[in-house]
């Protein structure tokens, strides 16, 4: 590893998230908080700290990066930006816990939207603006490590996705990504900026709009109201929400093939056909199931079915409704959204469509092989074949996915949470929904989950943001031995 | 699919489970019970039945069957024998209802141990004796089809286990089926008339000891007693179960080489030595779990944790305590023990220690590859390189376990049942265990479960029982093609 490299790319990252606290400095200032100056002391550490970082490593220039240095560049960036995020709510009073601090801090970068939060309204509009913009970042840094790096690295089967990005320079890793993270982030800010006018021509004050925005592209799903988006109890809100949630969920590359005038890139990719057909296949399930059960209305039943599918499946967390309530076939189909996900190369988490689509074709090329035993098959996606490394890739993904998940649940349950609430609270937290059930369903958060569960919760979030590999490649001796 | 050789081998298992109600019958007059002759009605018109499907099936001899009919055979055998088991229960008056009578047959003969019964006690003798003897030839059925049938078939990574049995002729399964066959059930005979003395010898009537003793060998779980093992409450019987249950979750072809004079087998297999392993610790863990918060003595901790721990893992499902009373984390592992199972090559169900290891290995060098992309490595089992197309079998099997149990637990929820139940009735159905959580807890039963419920869960257990694969290939419509 080319420790000095990477200590100089955090240093530099820093330097910008420590810049970045100008925006709700600003915001502070203007609407005369009383958090203005903690974040302008935040603003300033936080960029001395990434100058420290960056001198301390600025000597051994190194142009190669390789597969190693690209690992810890992810991880670590990733754990310094919660660091780095906790900051201001530590100066400003508004969490003052180290622990509450960094979960909140992490829950945003990696956009997963888990709150250790009780009231959200008292906080200071600096802080609340400082929070959506974490998940706001941490949606561009997902937008850039899973189109442009994983692909590279090779982790979880994303090795199908090189071919998006021309030429693939396996070992040069910076030049790929500063162009591909340009165009993307285009599109990103693009859509952005459509939600927050959307939502303020619908009557949303616009400071309010900017935070839903802000996390909405990146699935992040923090909101400044307590009661999340059921605040406003406006079919025009949820409408808007569902759609950009939808949006959000979807590869970003084809958002920006859709911007260059290929109108029916929906329709022509495979991914995308199945990630539409279940959510509107889940959508009409659980219209169906809380018609009569949960709500006297169709039409109500089909509105807060569409948001809360819409919210789950991209891993976003808004809530319009306490779902911990409804009937246990709704309960079960949204966790079984939470696994599923949205798109490989959108913003969301969860095990993504592309990787259940190959599982499954995968699994019935081999009953096919039960009857025809010596016939020679290839599982194919979109007519072209899929090389055995990319499976081989994401059953490895997949398991350890599971094995990460079921050994979390287990310590979660033995920290005294029961049942469910060990269970939700993982699978919230490692497919960076953000609300789960049980002690931690819509209504509630996760303050009351002992010190060492919010560090388990902690490193969930962050191995699953990572697409799993990233994280547990640090975790074996092979990656520190010369 | 050679329909006739299919059915006319069904013809010859169905007349042989008539025969053995003899056994039954004779219990019952011995007793002076009064489903003597219910008995024996059905011994005649199962047997009967029997005969008209040879003699219907009798004509076009063929001696080379193909892959199509061992799979049939298997698959339509176990649902067959389940019918056949059923009549004594109906004509008694046991069980008058088709759908519980069928569902507690394939409980028998898939060796779950899943009751719709409310008071056993309640029941003659001749009919309690016929229902260990379904389960006592489910654990047969087991080890054949396991060691003899499923690796020449190629299903679910069986083809590891091809070695064991000398010279494979991958299309003539008969000559090896019924040698294998011979020599393992001379090591089940053993080691269950082992057990009985030993129970009876610790003061346990003789029917019970052989009842039991009937339904620990194919770690089946049915007990003539309403509290199953709790019973007696006696150490001594507990002890004998315990390791009669740890004994029954061994490979046979292990049993079979010990008793060969290869003392040190089971340290020698690396299956075995992870099985006993994770048996050891979860009973610590449990162990650890219980004392103090269920039980205040250290060794009544121990005992019951032993039990249901060795209980669960081999998917046997007596019981010595309600557990469904236990702290979280204890109920966890229990649930963990489900999904793992015994060891493949025992009768017990649920995925199996080897498959486990290979997934687990298989994740390790995925890391690996992300540390060093262009190593060539390849997952080994004690020394041996295991075959790619091995690896494949056992990810399809994986999915296709999983998809299926996701789906049948959406369903039972959809049927009304509360989110513990849906997912634990399934659970305990699938992996062939009997007792779940919620309403279908150790001291509860199937009984309420809806109608169709309980046909899903018939579905679960066949599924399970016979490693997937077997199952539905039979689903697709490929099977059907000529």
């Amino acid at each position: 590893m080319h420790t000095h490299s990477v200590i100089r790319f955090i240093g530099i990252l820093v330097f910008f998230l420590g810049l970045s606290m100008a925006f709700p400095f600003i915001v502070s200032w203007a609407f005369g908080e009383h958090d203005a100056l903690p974040l302008l002391y935040s603003m300033i550490i936080v960029m001395a700290l990434g100058v420290f970082l960056y001198v301390i490593a600025r000597n051994q220039e190194v142009k190669v990066l390789g597969h190693r240095d690209g690992v810890a560049i992810v991880t670590f960036g990733w754990i310094a930006a919660g660091f780095a995020g906790a900051v201001p709510y530590i100066l400003s009073g508004a969490i003052p816990d180290l622990t509450d601090a960094y979960f909140e801090s992490l829950s945003g970068f990696t956009t997963t939207g888990a709150s250790i939060l009780e009231n959200i309204e008292g906080l200071p509009r600096g802080i609340l603006m400082w929070r959506s913009i974490t998940q706001w970042f941490g949606g561009m840094g997902i937008i850039v490590l899973s189109i442009a790096i994983l692909p590279f690295l090779g982790v979880g089967g994303m090795q199908l996705y090189k071919a998006e990005v021309p030429s693939p320079v396996v070992d040069k890793l910076k030049p790929r990504i500063s162009d591909t993270a340009k165009t993307l982030w285009k599109v990103y800010i693009l859509i952005t900026a459509l939600e927050i006018l959307l939502l303020f021509l619908g009557g949303m004050p616009l400071f309010e709009a900017v935070s839903h925005a802000f996390c909405t592209m990146p699935t992040g799903g923090f909101s400044p109201k307590n009661a999340s988006i059921a605040h406003y109890n406006s079919s025009y809100f949820d409408g808007i929400l569902i759609a950009f949630m939808i949006i959000a969920g979807i590869n970003f590359s084809l958002h920006y093939k859709l911007l260059r005038g290929d109108l029916a890139i929906f329709g022509k990719d495979p991914e995308c056909r199945v990630y539409l057909t279940v959510v509107f296949l889940f959508i009409l399930l659980l219209t169906f199931n809380l018609h009569g059960t949960v709500y006297a209305s169709l039409a109500k039943a089909f509105r807060y079915a569409a948001f809360q599918v819409s919210s789950i499946i991209t891993t976003t967390g808004f809530a319009t409704a306490d779902f911990d309530q409804w009937p246990a076939l709704s309960k079960k189909i949204l966790v079984l959204c939470m696994f599923l996900g949205a798109m490989a190369g959108s913003t969301g988490g969860g095990i993504k469509i592309v990787r259940i689509i190959l599982l499954a074709k995968h699994a019935y090329q081999e009953i096919f092989r039960i009857i025809h035993p010596h016939a020679i098959t290839t599982v194919k996606l979109g007519g072209k074949g899929v090389p055995q490394e990319v499976l081989s890739s994401i059953w490895g993904f997949f398991i350890l996915y599971l094995a990460i998940f079921v050994t979390s649940a287990i310590i979660m349950a033995s920290l005294g949470l029961d049942m469910v609430s060990s269970f939700a609270s993982v699978a919230a937290c490692i497919f960076n929904v953000g609300p789960g059930l049980g002690m931690v369903g819509p209504t509630k958060n996760y303050l009351l989950i002992p010190s060492l569960g919010k560090w388990i919760l902690i490193f969930c979030m962050l191995v699953g943001r990572l697409e799993i590999y990233t994280v547990v490649a640090l975790l074996i001796p092979e990656y520190w031995r010369k």
